[in-house]
């Protein structure tokens, strides 16, 4: 039999070397596994026939490299009964290739996929295993203790917020000033409460950190602000993208699609004109939207480390039969930090949404306490070096033909 | 006698490495100079009297600190006629401290202060040598082929491009996307050009360069655009926070000082929604703000090293009485890129401001040629291991007391 890797969702800096994983970790079973597929931009790739021989990718390289190599989607796979002609397909596509295995990596939604696609060949008697590989920025997966994608784009964002810190603080010459990051996360304040990490010390950056999981008080923030403000001459304030007013609204959007996705954004240049005009102070707010998830010249050694083992140990679970599981990260020890993965049932978590918990947030609600930088400080552990070309990172791009097509093209 | 250190406007990734350069060059000629001193705040700090001792400064630790260890400031120094109670106090802390060389780190206004202190103290027969260090992001001094701070900057800028690139390419599933970054760099196009060097192929991002140097085209940009978008399924696009429109003004600007300093930003949201307005593409803008200037995590080793070259040439000349020059970057050749450090008039370059060239930009506008490639490519390279602590980046803050007054208060 084939096995298919395929991924949904917003890409992370280290999805690629999830990839990576797989591809490897099936590799060493030859005998068992004949070749290692990928579909171009997750679900719909293999609605459409739209499939790679991965033989040829350099997985070295491909593990360096940010972004979704082999493309994403934004999908939600609708249950048979309603869109029973597009299981067909599926099922189709899957026959045609070969495909016993079918290693999805994702979000929440995904391992919504999984249990759907799983139940599907079960009824079908298709002989299929379906296994999640998890991933997100967000860290909101329930069932894993942290999630391949996180640790990166939380040392990226922390990382900055220290530098950006050093930067404002060398201009407090003569009036007050303040810097605004909005970081992203949706619902959940994981990244954001990350860049509390930043601080050594109260007096530096963040002093502030505005989370989705708690309701924004304005008069208590510009109080703060402008305490900050006059203790040190300036102050830096990280503002999660998905921050909400006490109507439980989302205080900001951009844009909401055709499907109800709401692209979040615009909070933290709100927050910065706030305080820019109820206490004069001058202002400045950074964005640094995909950066942040894309920023494969300063990953965590840790989440690197993560996302290649869930990719392995999907490929184990998919030989052991596991059908319906997801590789989940289990943190074994805080200090010093230890991990291994196991596998959990992927319909069991799917469509959750794990916020960052309460006894993780400070008693003022304005910044993480003691128990939630344990929690965070071990993922964002690690350098690695990474190749460069001419200054800049050396990536890997798919330059391969798609497999030729076997069945018609499809009319969805 | 004593030398002192000090620096004004914007602060870069590498200004606190050329402030280790003077310290350490300065402390290898122990019987010539006696204290290394350095004012808090720039010039600010010297009318104040808030000066440190570095002779506790640990060097190593300061060189890999992003921002302006000993504090920055926006003050332009009037001509001595205007003000010139302000020089007879300048002139009363340089004799309390016994402070004979005054090394000056900064943009084009610095070069201009520098030529102003000079002549004050040679009218005043005074024995003091000025000499400066240049400084800036923005690439705009005249004199210098470049400026300590662009390289690590453009860096920066170059290889976020290229992330972010890979993460938007990903998702091109269905419909037509493009991701705006907006780059500092005031009046010039050089922060928004190194973007260019991102793509190795004219299908990577980014696609389209905005320069301020080039009048914006709406319909040509927005032709372009679809192009892109119709080819590939997405655009990149960088805009540089200074874009000019036909009629010569900027496009946006987000707030004026008391004195009448813009600062600028929003032309990259501007144009992302101009975008999705008129083409209908879902569009993200990232506005990467002071991370792109404070980016210590991943500097340039050639501007790093030039950097500390700067300083300590600044010290060289200012030890034979070479006043009124400032230490500037020479290149030698391209390819291998050599370089060394010459002296030149402070006064001659002052307020001057260097654009980027005509011979650099695309035929069409919308980005860089070879050559603009050829001379922006060595600047950037070289990667330096930063030290880390617990998965970020070790910092250096000066947290010494400041140097006792010798002097009553000043009230400018």
């Amino acid at each position: 039999m084939n096995l298919l890797y395929a991924q949904s969702g917003g890409v992370t800096a280290v999805i690629n070397a999830s990839a990576a994983g797989v591809i490897d970790a099936a590799r060493e079973h030859p005998g068992r596994i004949g070749k290692v597929l990928a579909a171009r931009h997750g679900i719909l790739g293999l609605l459409a026939e739209d499939i790679y021989d991965t033989a040829a990718v350099d997985t070295v390289a491909l593990a360096h490299t940010p972004g979704g190599a082999f493309g994403s989607c934004r999908f939600d796979l609708p249950p048979e009964d309603e869109q029973p002609a597009l299981y067909d397909r599926l099922f189709a596509v899957l026959a045609a290739h070969d495909i016993g295995a079918v290693l999805y990596n994702g979000g929440n939604g995904s391992m919504d996929l999984i249990g759907r696609l799983s139940g599907a060949a079960r009824r079908r008697s298709f002989p299929l295993v379906c296994v999640g590989v998890p991933k997100t920025v967000d860290n909101d997966i329930e069932g894993s203790d942290c999630c391949p994608g996180y640790g990166s784009a939380a040392k990226y964002l922390a990382t900055s917020m220290r530098e950006a810190g050093r930067d404002v603080a060398s201009m407090t010459g003569r009036k007050g000033r303040v810097f605004v990051m909005e970081v992203m996360g949706r619902n959940v304040g994981w990244l954001a409460a990350a860049t509390a990490l930043a601080a050594r010390t109260p007096d530096e950056a963040p002093h502030i950190v505005l989370l989705p999981e708690v309701a924004f008080d304005e008069v208590a923030f510009l109080a703060r602000v402008q305490a900050v403000v006059e203790r040190l001459g300036y102050c830096a304030v990280t503002v999660a993208e998905g921050l909400r007013g006490a109507d439980g609204g989302v205080l900001m959007k951009q844009d909401r699609d055709a499907k109800g996705y709401v692209q979040l954004g615009g909070a933290g240049e709100a927050i910065a004109h706030l305080v820019h005009e109820r206490l004069g102070y001058k202002q400045h707010f950074s964005v640094p939207d995909y950066l942040q998830r894309a920023a494969g010249h300063w990953i965590s050694a840790t989440d690197h480390a993560q996302a290649v083992a869930v990719g392995r140990a999907a490929v184990g679970y998919a030989l052991e039969g596991q059908d319906g599981v997801t590789a989940a990260i289990r943190r074994v020890a805080d200090a010093p930090y230890t991990w291994d993965v196991v596998p959990v049932d992927a319909a069991g978590i799917a469509n959750l949404e794990r916020k960052l918990p309460a006894d993780f947030i400070a008693a003022d609600g304005m910044g993480l306490n003691e128990a939630g930088r344990r929690y965070i400080r071990p993922l964002i552990c690690g350098e690695l070096s990474i190749p460069c070309v001419d200054g800049l990172p050396a990536h890997y791009v798919i330059d391969q033909p798609l497999l030729p097509r076997q069945l018609p093209p499809y009319a969805a």
